[in-house]
């Protein structure tokens, strides 16, 4: 069944101890829909601007992501400017933020795609989550990601929000200074209070931890030698994982176990190249071929 | 077969969110004894001052463990202050450390233990894990563990040490200090080139990574929502690892993995008490309960 995301499509501008890039495609609806492709037809609602290189728009389309909500506004495309250290390449440090056509945006989505099931709201402002949700029709399972800033000046929407979405997708530090928890089970426990039936804590490369009322579980992450870029890691992750959720049946403790290692193998490929230099050209064989990898690496 | 262990026996103070206690029985091989006393016969060797009390030795005797190599000595048992503040439980802060009758020691093996195959050197001077080395007579395999003051002041000897040993286990931030890699693969595999054929790299709430030539893999850790006192968990987890080792006929893949499963599991016991509250109750029979659980959180 297909898949919808709101979300950013961005220019980023990233430096990492492994080089620099310039206008790159980013974005978390982008980055979230060159990894859920491998699995489901994904339909993207977001905004650019009259800057956005038709390149890119063509790009994304012969990737087979259908655009039809995708929405041109007058002004500049969303820009992030970001950097990673040696030292701590979990963590990115945002230089400069550019809002454009993101000021104003009202998210619009095709009539015909207002009853897609499996709907995502990756990072954005928590007020246009809100109001895409508002368009859906009773959507049958939505995940949501937000970030620190969103948690910082816009608390009261985003846990408004998280009253209303079954699946909630945070980093190590969103889920501790959401909750004020240091211990992550703590944190996770407070999130489910808060609303989401399952709570997925992102550790970058420590790996991931699910919890819900039911069951709890972790991987590690797959090792990866060399990074050259984590943005959008995350999104690629929350791709995976709704990709892949929105193919199965039913959703049990064995589908989020699948979904999950799924999830973190697609995700380490993205952190292996500039942007989706790596993702763009992942096959499911591809990825795959690193699951089996993958579970020869975690199993005991 | 047995196993014999080099290492400190101290009096603990420690303070952390949970409370504090002061003059716990506490030291790298006392707490590794506690956890490798499940699996095989631990034999001690270590020095305290007169100030040690009686008691402290009646319960290491009670507990199985072999005393003929816990020397006496003239002056003061080595003290260890200690804190971990609510936002890094994964850290121990030293408050003070006094070496007491550490200064002079010469780690003395009864003449009857020489020939016991499998060695580990806890954490303590470098010099001195090589003097109890020299002691004995080719051991099978023998495991080290380090610590980042040692890294610091004594990295030569640490470095000829780890030429000759089997097995080195490092925390994160040991195995980056001594490495000079942040990321942990790299880190591996430069512990690796150093010399012990089998690295194993501790993070704390994060689990741990196991790196040899043949074969990498990754486990988290058990999931611990009340964590009481960290203390000694390094040294529990590495006597749960050797404990199991030093039973198995032969070392491969899975025997290491379970060997890993075991130290995972019975540390997490460690960190729920202060100093030996829980390893000291805990038996063979308990710990399985646990492995059950956590190969469910960890099972795909």
């Amino acid at each position: 069944m297909s898949l919808l995301v709101l979300g950013t499509v961005a220019l980023d501008n990233v430096k990492t101890p492994a080089g620099e890039r310039r206008d790159m495609l980013g974005g978390s609806a982008a980055h979230f829909a060159m990894s859920a492709r491998l699995f489901t037809k994904v339909h993207l609602v977001a905004v650019v601007g009259q800057d956005f290189p038709t390149s890119y728009v063509q790009f994304l389309h012969r990737k087979g992501i259908d655009l039809t909500s995708l929405a041109e506004a007058d002004g500049e495309t969303f820009r992030w400017d970001g950097e990673y250290k040696k030292e701590d390449f979990n963590k990115a440090l945002t230089l400069a933020t550019r809002l454009g056509v993101l000021e104003g945006y009202l998210p619009e989505v095709a009539y015909e795609h207002r009853n897609i099931p499996h709907v995502f709201l990756a990072n954005i402002d928590p007020e246009l989550q809100l109001k895409l949700l508002h368009v859906m029709n009773q959507p049958k399972l939505v995940g949501l990601d937000s970030m620190n800033l969103w948690i910082n000046i816009k608390r009261r929407p985003l846990l408004k929000l998280m009253k209303t979405v079954d699946l909630f997708v945070a980093n190590d530090g969103e889920a501790r200074s959401l909750s004020g928890e240091n211990n992550f089970i703590k944190a996770a426990k407070f999130l489910r209070r808060v609303g989401p039936k399952f709570i997925v804590i992102k550790k970058g490369e420590h790996g991931v931890l699910f919890y819900s009322d039911q069951f709890m579980f972790s991987f590690p992450a797959y090792p990866i030698e060399k990074v050259v870029d984590p943005t959008g890691a995350g999104d690629t992750f929350a791709g995976g994982l709704m990709g892949y959720l929105s193919k199965a049946k039913k959703i049990n403790k064995k589908i989020l176990k699948q979904a999950l290692l799924y999830a973190t193998t697609v995700a380490s490929f993205n952190v292996e190249g500039f942007g989706m230099e790596k993702t763009a050209s992942l096959t499911i064989t591809k990825l795959h071929e690193r699951i089996q990898q993958f579970k020869k690496f975690i199993s005991y």
